[in-house]
C-alpha cells in the first residue's frame, strides 16, 4: 500500500508533506529513504533516476507530478505498469492565464508602452487593432490547449487549433496531422504551442515552420508563444527568424537548456519575453490532491484516468 | 436631415468620412463649415466648445462619440435634446482586452519577470497565487463593467462589483451605493474603477477609499487599475497610498491633466503602470455606425437607446 515519491529538480519535502497528510492510513517514503521493494504499490516521479523505480514487484501505477511525461521516457527501466498524466484544474488555469496574458500583451503592445513611460513618452499608437482582428493558433489540443482555447475566444481572439490526430472543439476551428498543418500555419498571426515533447514533436519549431505562419496578419508578423517544452524548438532558427522577419516578436518560457545559458542572446533580445519556466507550476497541495484521488478510484475498482501512452509520449 | 460633427482633441476627418459614407443620403457638415442651422437634426460631438451646439432650432439628438459624456456637462447652452452615449461591442471589447490584461500582469508578477530577464536573472517565485485567489473588484457596473466582470470571472478571477445603484449580474457579487462600499472594498485585492465622471464621482479614488481595500490579500497589497476617467483620481493619494502600503501597485490610463506632465513623479515610480489613455480607443468605423443605426432607428419610429441623463451625468 506504500506510495514512493521520487524527485529530482524540486524540494521533493513539500510533495512529501502534501501525500502524509492525504494518506494518513498508509506509508509515505522518500526513494532516498529506506523502503521494502515487496511494499510499493505506487510510485509518484519527477525527473526520477532511471532505474529508481525497477525491482518493485508489486508496484500497480507511475504518476508524473509535472503536466509533461517527456521525463519518463528516457528510463529503459520503467516497469510496465499504467503511466498516470496528472490533469489539474490548477495547472490548467495558469496555464491559461500565462497563454492569454502574453496574447494581450502581443495583440495591446504592452512592452511598447512600458518603454514609453521609462522614456516619459505619452504617445499612442494609431492603428491597434483588437482581438477580433487577430488570428490565435493553438498547437496541441489536450487539457491545456483546449481551456486556452476557450478563454482566449471568450477575449474576441480568432482561434483555432491544430492536433496531431483529429479533434473537434465548439466554436474552434481545427486542424489535424501533417496535411493540415500548412493551412493552419498560414492562418495564425499568434502561434501558442502547448504540445508534448516525443519523438515526432521535437525540434518542430524550426525555420520551415515560421517560413509558413500568416505574413499578412494585423500585429505586423508572426509571434510565437511556447510554453510546452523548451525540446521542441530550434533556439538558432528562432533567432534567424526575428532577423528576416518571419517571427516579429516570441515569449518563451521553455528552453533547449533550463535554466536559460546565461550567454544566450535570447537574455537581451528586444523582441523575446522571457519567463523561467514557470507558465504553470505543478502546486503540491493541488497536485498531491490530484494523484490520492486517482488512488482511491483504483482501490474502489474503478479504472485510473489520464493514461499515458509512452510510445506516443501524450 | 442633416449631421453636424463638432470635434476638438481629434482629427474630425476621419469621422466625416465614415459618417458621409454611412450616410449617402444626406448632408455630413464639420461645425467650423457653412451651414443653415435650420437644416441640423443630428449633432455628433466629442469635446465640441461650449456654445456651438446651442442656436439649432430643429436639433432632435446629440451623440456622444466616445464613452464618457462629462466633455457635454459643462455646456450650459446645450439644448434640451436626448443625449445619447455611444455603446459600441468593439469600444467595450477593447476595454475588456486592457482590464483582463493588466489584471493578469499583476496576478502573474508580469512586470517582474520582465526586470529579471533584463537583468538576465532565472528565479521564480514561489508563492505564485492562481486567479481564484485573488478577489477583483470592479467600480461601475455598466456596459463596460459587466463585460470585463465576465470576462475576469472566465478567467478564474473571484469577481465582486460596485454601483452606485443595486445591479444583479449573473454569477458575480454586488454591492451598491455608499452603505455598499465598505464591504466592496474590504474583499477587494485589485480594484478596477470604470466609474463615468460625475460630481458626485470625481475625486473618489483618494486616501480615505484606498484606506478601506484589503490588506490580507495574496498579492501583498491592494493595486488599482483606473481606466475610467482622470477626474476619478487623487494622484497626491496614489503617491502617498504607494508609500505608506494602502497601495501595492497601480495601472492608469487616465489622468487629473493630460497628457500626464513630464513632471509627474507617477512617470517613473516602479509600481506604477502608465498608458496614454488609450484602454479603448472610439473607433471611427465602429462608433460612426453605432450613431448611424441609431439615427435609422429613430426615423423608423423607434425609441432611442443608451439615452444619458446629465444630472446623474451617466
Amino acid at each position: 500500500m506504500t506510495l514512493l515519491v521520487a524527485i529530482t529538480g524540486w524540494d521533493p519535502a513539500p510533495w512529501l508533506d502534501r501525500f502524509r497528510r492525504l494518506l494518513p492510513d498508509r506509508p509515505v517514503v522518500a526513494v532516498d529513504e529506506p523502503f521494502d521493494p515487496d511494499t510499493i504499490r505506487y510510485a509518484a516521479s519527477w525527473k526520477h533516476r532511471p532505474g529508481t523505480l525497477s525491482g518493485l514487484p508489486r508496484l500497480e501505477a507511475i504518476f508524473s507530478l509535472g503536466a509533461g511525461v517527456d521525463h519518463l521516457v528516457g528510463d529503459a527501466g520503467l516497469p510496465d505498469v499504467p503511466v498516470l498524466r496528472v490533469v489539474d484544474q490548477d495547472l490548467t488555469e495558469r496555464m491559461s492565464e500565462y497563454v492569454v496574458m502574453h496574447c494581450l500583451m502581443h495583440l495591446r503592445r504592452g512592452w511598447l508602452y512600458d518603454e514609453r513611460q521609462r522614456q516619459g513618452l505619452w504617445r499612442d499608437e494609431r492603428d491597434q487593432p483588437a482581438a477580433r482582428d487577430v488570428r490565435v493558433g493553438i498547437m496541441g489540443l489536450g487539457v491545456l490547449g483546449q481551456d486556452a482555447a476557450r478563454k482566449l475566444a471568450v477575449m474576441g481572439f480568432d482561434v483555432a487549433g491544430w492536433s496531431r490526430s483529429p479533434r473537434s472543439l465548439d466554436g474552434i476551428a481545427t486542424f489535424a496531422g501533417d496535411e493540415g498543418l500548412r493551412s493552419f500555419l498560414a492562418r495564425t498571426d499568434i502561434l501558442v504551442v502547448l504540445l508534448p515533447l516525443t519523438p515526432a514533436t521535437r525540434g518542430l519549431l524550426n525555420a520551415a515552420l515560421f517560413g509558413g505562419l500568416a505574413r499578412d496578419g494585423r500585429l505586423g508578423g508572426p509571434v510565437l508563444i511556447n510554453a510546452g517544452r523548451g525540446g521542441l524548438q530550434v533556439e538558432a532558427d528562432i533567432l534567424q527568424a526575428l532577423e528576416d522577419g518571419s517571427l516579429k516578436a516570441a515569449t518563451l518560457d521553455v528552453f533547449e537548456t533550463e535554466p536559460l545559458p546565461a550567454a544566450s542572446p535570447l537574455w537581451s533580445h528586444p523582441a523575446v519575453r522571457i519567463t523561467p519556466h514557470n507558465a504553470a507550476m505543478s502546486d503540491p497541495d493541488a497536485v498531491a490532491a490530484a494523484v490520492v484521488s486517482q488512488i482511491r478510484r483504483h482501490e474502489a475498482g474503478e479504472p485510473f484516468r489520464h493514461a499515458v501512452d509512452l510510445r506516443t509520449g501524450y
